[in-house]
């Protein structure tokens, strides 16, 4: 049997990619928390300068050679000699990076150069427009990216639409075929729920929540929760950003980042029980297979999944609380002092219609996503113009949750993503949210007593139990096969759905 | 005359070098201030690839051949055809652009990023060594070091000593020979003054820099200083770290450290105005030119001579102090409110023997300097092995000082520079020192009331001149050359040492 021993020409290259890559991260890390204002031209051309080089090295000769002679480029799967098989890590190591390198021989370096040049740029203008509410000055940053991921789909080729091209960067498998009738499924039963639940006569207070938190002891408490998790500060940091977010450089140093919003309780803390989610799965990747795919997180949409299910399936239950919110009551006495536990576990899970994606309640959070999913469709088609997007995002905003944002900083502008040319993206949020169901309730399942050790603040054997089906095998299996492995199955609604039509049903006495 | 639009070829080059570099430099800022100790591994292997990988680009064939068709490798000096001659700035970007390639040329690759690797390593573990007082822990470390250093050496060549060979990669032009005059002259004055100083009848006070100072008070007037010197906040930043530096990732991101003693006022002030000054170097380059020497500082002895400036013939100045000291006094009233303005002036320039380089006054830091610039030549040369270097060290700071660390976190391993391997780099601390008060005199005589603008917090004109004089033109010419055109001479020891003997007379009463 051939191990990956023997692909050592092959993996020391990819090591070096990697570090160059990682690089780059600290470089993104730095411009997103500490980098001064008036750097970021240079820092986008540095950036550039680095993803080129790795994207040249991928492409170049040496690991062209050395992937033919192990892979069948017309299946993309190793090439087994009678008698001398291939180890399954060989095998889907290979396969990955095949993956990987046919997609990336399909952009030319100059390309990819100026792509990552255009969305430094795009993203810095679009945090300036977001500030001033200003989506003319974003516009054009906008149409220059969304031109250049447009021509990368047309490099990449697809079947069907080039927006599946993009979307299998992030969830390999995914098309819009794929997604359309998890959407349709989602639709058909959460618009009734949400009906049901503004129809219905319970009211919950959740004004106590946008009372006077300090800024450093929301910081500690995030940072309790996530030691708690098991997130490990000896390879990591806890740092402050515009849009919370998790990098990683190797599993020894993966940093997830916050904001602090005084009068808003829950942005801090669920943003830092969800990046630590993120957090987790970096930090629990194989080391021993740094700069290979098994060393590297399998997709989006299974990434989002362990964010999700901390931030809700853990992060927003009765169980979980039931240890940490008399914590959360001594450091803020006199904000919470008469709250009771019961009503902070119902306001932090009230759902109403509101504007913002990342402070939407677990419900309404998925409409978020289809409307984003809908017109990033458009554009990558070219049916929408970039300039008509304000009003399209407004129309959509009344059609699916019945409100229209006042300003474009709470409407289109909102969202990094697309400035950073991320078309494609959105819909792994709402795998995630899937996915996070039917793993949590698998390790409901297999874990004795963990609703007995969330109760009591003991968040290790979860923690445990995620490494061992999922972090440490990287992209090891498909999206697809790992949640069969797991569950059984693959993505499937009915989980999430059944699990929000009973927790909101008992919460809203439906 | 051929322009530097000629060179556009070599320049596209130079410039994408130099983004690996600043991405480089990025990683080791990081480093420094907010990576957790985990990655320290990971991140040596991230900056070695970095390294190796402008390495491999400066010593290419294309710019192997782009350069032979211009610089006379005998001479190393552009190559004028009759009638079409090169002008002054792409004569000084051939000669120096000759200059860096030649000596890189002489470095394997794989030489490069090992050393590289091993330095990030080394220097991380002097960061535990120092902390607990182990120099047996740091010892295999520095060895390694050292031997890659002796062997740079001997790829670089070297008339004379292969410590010549390290010397001129910081300082272009400098030898043992060339200095050792210098050093003499300087002992030959400073230890008579030392002596009439130590036993003067004159005691000053000053108990008082030892109070308790509030971190974020030391860390705020700091930044008001700075501010006030002409650094720009919007092209850099202040942060915190075991040894204050300074980086610098293009001119409009440049970086200063500092760090915050609650007991010792001086050590985060002069921090701040001493790395301010490389700050406004770094900011004040010709951002046209990044990339090329020509937007590069030109030795680390002049850039030592800004910070010096800034740090002793400003901010240790009565004058200096009649503008801020009432600030200073507001600010900490509690602990400045009995002290009066010439008492807080003579106790920040009071003269002692001490253990730490950093800490030094301007007379004794010489002779912190004078053993740190033998002993590094005797390592290089062979003739002290490591492990006799506590002792070396302690028998040479009885010699000079008078005075023996009681520990060798406060002797030998007090300073990172050989960690990293930065032998040859002690010597251009003194040259800053002398050249400092070389230009500030030409400062005063040239800059009209330019004492009375300092007593007033104007410090922008000096800024100014600065910039015109010595930022500005990067390397467009040597440091000795640069010096004769500001101030008609060479680096010379007459001016600091007659202002020392003024200064210290008359605090001293000599």
């Amino acid at each position: 049997m051939k191990t990956i021993a023997a692909l050592e020409p092959l993996t020391t290259r990819l090591l070096e990619i990697q570090r160059i890559n990682s690089a780059a991260s600290v470089l993104s890390w730095d411009q997103e928390t500490y980098m001064p204002a008036g750097g970021g031209q240079a820092r986008a051309e540095q950036i550039a300068v680095l993803q080129g080089l790795a994207h040249q090295k991928l492409v170049s000769s040496e690991i062209e050679s050395l992937l033919s002679q192990w892979v069948d480029p017309e299946t993309g799967q190793a090439i087994d000699q009678p008698g001398d098989l291939w180890d399954e890590p060989s095998r889907s190591l290979l396969r990955e990076v095949w993956r990987d390198f046919s997609r990336a021989k399909k952009l030319p370096s100059d390309f990819v150069i100026a792509l990552s040049r255009e969305c430094s740029l795009a993203q810095q203008v679009w945090v300036e427009a977001k500030k001033k509410n200003s989506f003319a000055m974003f516009l054009p940053n906008l149409r220059t990216v969304l031109s250049f991921k447009r021509e990368e789909a047309q490099y990449l080729g697809y079947t069907d639409s080039p927006y599946n091209a993009l979307l299998d960067g992030y969830e390999p498998g995914a098309t819009i075929a794929t997604l359309e009738p998890v959407f349709a499924q989602l639709k058909a039963r959460l618009v009734p729920l949400l009906k049901r639940i503004t129809q219905s006569r319970v009211h919950i207070d959740d004004g106590f929540l946008r009372r006077s938190y300090a800024h450093t002891s929301q910081l500690e408490f995030g940072r309790l929760v996530l030691t708690a998790m098991g997130y490990d500060f000896e390879r990591g940091r806890l740092d402050l950003s515009a849009h919370p977010f998790t990098t990683s450089f190797h599993p020894t140093d993966v940093r997830v980042t916050t904001y602090v919003h005084e009068h808003d309780l829950p942005s801090c803390l669920f943003s830092c029980i969800h990046e630590g989610g993120h957090g987790l799965y970096d930090q629990g990747l194989d080391q021993q297979y740094y700069g290979t795919p098994l060393g590297d997180s399998v997709s989006l949409g299974i990434h989002e999944s362990q964010s999700r299910l901390w931030e809700n399936c853990v992060g927003r239950s009765r169980t979980f609380w039931r240890f940490f919110y008399p914590i959360l009551q001594q450091t803020f006495h006199d904000q919470l002092g008469n709250v009771s536990a019961e009503g902070f576990y119902t306001a932090v899970n009230c759902v109403k219609p509101s504007l913002i994606r990342v402070e939407a309640d677990e419900l309404t959070y998925n409409l978020h996503i289809m409307l984003r999913f809908e017109i990033e469709q458009d554009l990558i088609e070219g049916k929408t113009r970039p300039e008509d997007l304000p009003e399209i995002w407004n129309r959509k905003m009344e059609e699916y949750l019945g409100i229209v944002p006042p300003t474009d900083t709470e409407g289109v502008l909102q969202d990094v993503h697309w400035s950073f040319g991320a078309f494609g993206y959105f819909p792994t949020y709402t795998l995630g949210n899937l996915y996070s169901v039917q793993f949590f309730e698998q390790a409901m399942k297999e874990i004795p007593h963990l609703e007995d050790q969330i109760a009591t603040g003991q968040l290790t054997s979860l923690r445990r139990w995620l490494g061992q089906k999922i972090h440490r095998w990287g992209r090891m299996f498909t999206p697809e096969h790992l949640s069969r492995r797991i569950t059984g199955s693959p993505v499937d609604p009915e989980p999430f759905l059944a699990y929000a039509e009973k927790k909101y049903g008992e919460i809203y006495q439906l």
